[in-house]
């Protein structure tokens, strides 16, 4: 759409007035960041994709209310020691509580405070350590760029690194910013959206069409990664617009919609590929991408089967080009084609290499093969000659130190 | 349904009338068997169940369609060292080529002539050991139990044990007898089939009864398994029936129908078991028993979310009873119900422990819960107080040497 997004340094302290802190509760863990804070110096908006999991954590029935029909909100408050996912009414009763204070410190309305958890399913969450960390949080928020990769760093469980990025776009002769974080490293898998993540902008928009971008945005973003197939119960992706930029309001599609779309496609694709190649044990980014497809959905279903696939990812793992697994998880993804009209590539940073096509293998180099797929992001590029259905997925290889991390998660 | 069904030793040669081989063709590794041949010395009927997957490798094509139009069929050739997929039309001469020679050499038409192959995708089949192969085949075929259980271990891959397993049952005062052999250990993912399986039988049957019998038969039996989530491109499953115990002939339902189809399930179920227990690098049969589900359909859905998840079967790998996980699996499965009435139990061999119930974890001893988990069987009941639907699915923990087996299959 020719618009100009420019990646700014930062994260969700990026947007003009949005806060962030981060505090060490131990809550789970000792001496380890585990509790953050996003807040608004104004009111926001705020739109919410949550996990289609019949099993819902209580956070996230709690904010699916907020978002639903709380007038505004100004803060999200994250722990990453305890999920507080088959609590029952007490794991409720742990948002309510933890809502009710963070408002109190903060001087602003319980319902106007959103929260998320991550981490072991089970145990209740306890509300001493919460309570201490929401002072600590309260007191020391700031709008640095610091506390927002403090923050980063706060909501991440088996992650190895933190993740966020900030954009700007011109909007109106305004300048608009978004700051993104996310976590998620395990239960990842497309259905919105396997992870938590919290996007802040400065935008001034509608409620309905900062949800309407929010939906339409993760089709192609969050819900197209993939590291093992478990599809969590906490999975929360908030969106939150505290209007500060000042350019016009956004209420209707148009060239302003389309331009703040871009830029949230560029914070969310960076963060659910950095998610992706994240992925517990991985040691590679493993993209499929699909053109050709009958239709864009078909395009979708199928670069989701090929990363999905343990075979594929054992094989990038083993920088074994084993195009058979690659072929075998297009046929199997409930898409339809012809087998005979598919051309399948590996693709390099530099270098791509035709694998198979016109029904069979074709003579290539084995060796090349293997040195593309030990590179540090490997993509399998598949023509399916169908139509021009699109897609992109990110997944990550299967390695030992998944299995590793999780026979024992919990110790 | 209270037919007694009698297991005895042997496998496909059990039947009257049967007759099997192995040989060390050298079609990909030395010094393995590599071929295996089913010969019954009548004409049978036939009856097949194949994968789901677009990508059908050769020899799935051609039984196909020698099940649906062949008047008779006589002789099943196997080979285990190519899967002869993504071979293109020089794939399906060799279906051809093998079932011509196999057919000369058993005095039978190539039409009646069954072929099946495992191994790698994508390298074509080498005719010259496939002949070789067959020669010795015909040459040494023999109605024993010991030509039976070699020609078990000559279609195994990655497969550690050799399966097979005969049943008999009266029918109308005959004794008939059933004798199955499969192998799967990778690529096994319950959307018919995932494996190759045979089973021959000397009961008198219509061919629309024996291939309804079939049909209705995977839906619990080998479709309820999973070792890693990929339907492969080879999975095939055919039953052949030569008359031989001289029941009178089965055209429709009814008691003799439901005889046969108790001994059909009996052997499946044995044959499906193993090779979930059998999964590549497993160490434990994982079974997930669903009751009190809303519909049958749903119970089948729920069982194999929670024995397909990564999550559930690293946490089986290491005795962690991280029973969220098991929750979180029946989540996300398709199937609705209400979190707050599972109750959900770890069955040992002789010894049950209640996880969770009332929306909550129950305080259970994490130790005894551990010491389920390390037993070789391990077993995961969700009692789902929804109606009245059961199922049972069967898979395997995910351990290191499933990434180790995967990560370089071919070398």
């Amino acid at each position: 759409m020719g618009v100009e997004c420019k990646k700014i340094e930062g994260g969700v302290t990026a947007p003009k007035g949005f806060m962030a802190a981060a505090a060490a509760a131990g809550i789970k863990y000792k001496n380890r960041k585990d509790m953050a804070l996003i807040f608004s110096q104004e009111p926001c908006i705020a739109a919410g994709v949550f996990t289609s999991n019949v099993v819902k954590a209580a956070p996230v029935q709690w904010d699916q209310r907020l978002v639903e029909q709380s007038p505004f909100v100004q803060a999200v408050v994250v722990n990453s020691g305890i999920a507080n996912a088959g609590t029952g009414k007490q794991g409720w009763e742990v948002c309510e509580r933890t809502a009710r204070c963070a408002g109190t410190l903060l001087d602003i309305p319980a319902d106007a405070v959103l929260v998320a958890s991550t981490g072991v399913i089970g145990p209740q969450v306890p509300m001493e350590p919460v309570e201490a960390g929401l002072l600590k949080l309260a007191s020391e928020k700031a709008d640095t760029l610091e506390a927002g990769l403090s923050a980063a760093q706060a909501i991440m469980t088996t992650d190895t690194v933190p993740k966020q990025i900030a954009v700007q776009v011109e909007l109106g002769g305004k300048t608009v910013t978004l700051g993104g974080m996310c976590k998620g490293s395990g239960m990842i898998h497309p259905n919105m959206c396997t992870m938590l993540g919290f996007i802040a902008t400065d935008a001034n928009i509608s409620k309905e069409m900062l949800q309407r971008a929010l939906r339409a945005d993760v089709v192609d973003s969050f819900n197209m990664i993939s590291v093992d197939g478990d599809t969590s119960t906490n999975d929360t992706l908030l969106l939150l617009a505290n209007g500060l930029a000042g350019n016009e309001e956004i209420t209707k599609e148009g060239e302003d919609y389309d331009a703040f779309c871009a830029a949230l496609r560029q914070v969310t694709v960076y963060l659910a590929r950095m998610m992706a190649g994240d992925g517990e044990g991985a040691t590679a980014l493993f993209t499929c991408r699909v053109v050709g497809a009958a239709s864009k959905e078909d395009a979708r279903i199928l670069a989701r089967s090929v990363i999905s696939s343990s075979l594929t990812k054992a094989a990038v793992f083993g920088h074994d080009s084993n195009w058979g697994r690659f072929l075998c998880a297009l046929g199997y993804s409930g898409a339809s084609f012809d087998p005979e009209k598919v051309d399948l590539y590996f693709q390099g940073e530099s270098r791509r290499i035709h694998i198979y096509g016109g029904g069979a293998g074709l003579n290539y180099s084995e060796e090349e093969a293997s040195a593309i797929l030990a590179e540090p992001e490997v993509t399998v590029l598949a023509d399916m000659h169908m139509g021009d259905g699109e897609a992109t997925a990110w997944g990550c290889d299967l390695s030992y130190d998944y299995v590793k991390i999780n026979a024992d998660y919990r110790s």
